[in-house]
């Protein structure tokens, strides 16, 4: 996306999102669930792969759960994201783009279960006090409309 | 979601965003599917309930995929948003709720079937030319994280 301004102001916040974004990745590839909080806002609404429908600030920022998450993998839980575009107005943000997970999920045998998904993944951020925050994070894949309620977890861009 | 300004803009700008939702809620009730995209900008990129991952711009603004979508259903496609948050800049905003959608879709009986469904609709807008428009649409359900592969269908906020 184009920057809404000709100026380099938008240019350089664009790149700090983009840096806010990979850096998260990176959190989550090294399963640094604190360091992948820390870029939300205390009021952040998530819409996540897995249910609830929506999860608000106290549930969504929950260390404990994200660590808990983590442990269902065996090593690191790599997370790229691709198609990324960006948003930049004074004071709200979005962006979006196609994320790539790929690790060993523990299933109980020793070599585990090699898992690759591609969801897509919306961010929207506010500045506060000069600082950009993360208050919305929507994250899913489809699903197929052919009547077998199944999520469409075999699809790349 | 508080506005970032303490002036009546953003305000303003806010209820014209919460209008624009309903109309665009207005128009799928009405299957009109051209009103339905009035609203959005030539390079959207939307994140859809049904795969791919990923439509852009031609595909995204088909009139007539969207009124083939309106055909498979019996009557009005009732669209009712719910727990709606804005966050408004100047230039850029998002918006995000919980929507129901309940109607009856066509199964080749003469009563068809009775549809209801909750799912998260994330929009983002840019303004151009004083004119804010829909530059990016995610819409889904969860997944449930169990191996059985299925979507979370039968969820309620």
């Amino acid at each position: 996306m184009t920057d809404l301004t000709t100026g380099t102001g938008r240019t350089a916040d664009e790149a700090r999102i983009r840096e806010l974004l990979a850096d998260r990745a990176a959190a989550t590839a090294e399963r640094d669930a604190r360091r992948f909080l820390a870029y939300c806002a205390p009021e952040i609404v998530t819409f996540g792969l897995a249910p609830p429908l929506r999860c608000t600030g106290p549930e969504a920022l929950d260390q404990e759960a994200v660590e808990a998450c983590y442990a269902t993998w065996q090593g690191p839980v790599e997370v790229t994201p691709t198609r990324v575009e960006v948003a930049v107005g004074d004071g709200v943000a979005f962006a979006h783009g196609i994320n790539r997970m790929h690790g060993t999920k523990k299933d109980g045998t020793p070599e585990g279960r090699e898992v690759e998904l591609w969801f897509r993944a919306t961010v929207g951020l506010r500045k506060t006090g000069g600082v950009r925050r993360i208050t919305h994070v929507h994250e899913s894949v489809p699903f197929l409309m052919d009547g077998s309620g199944l999520a469409a977890l075999g699809l790349k861009p």
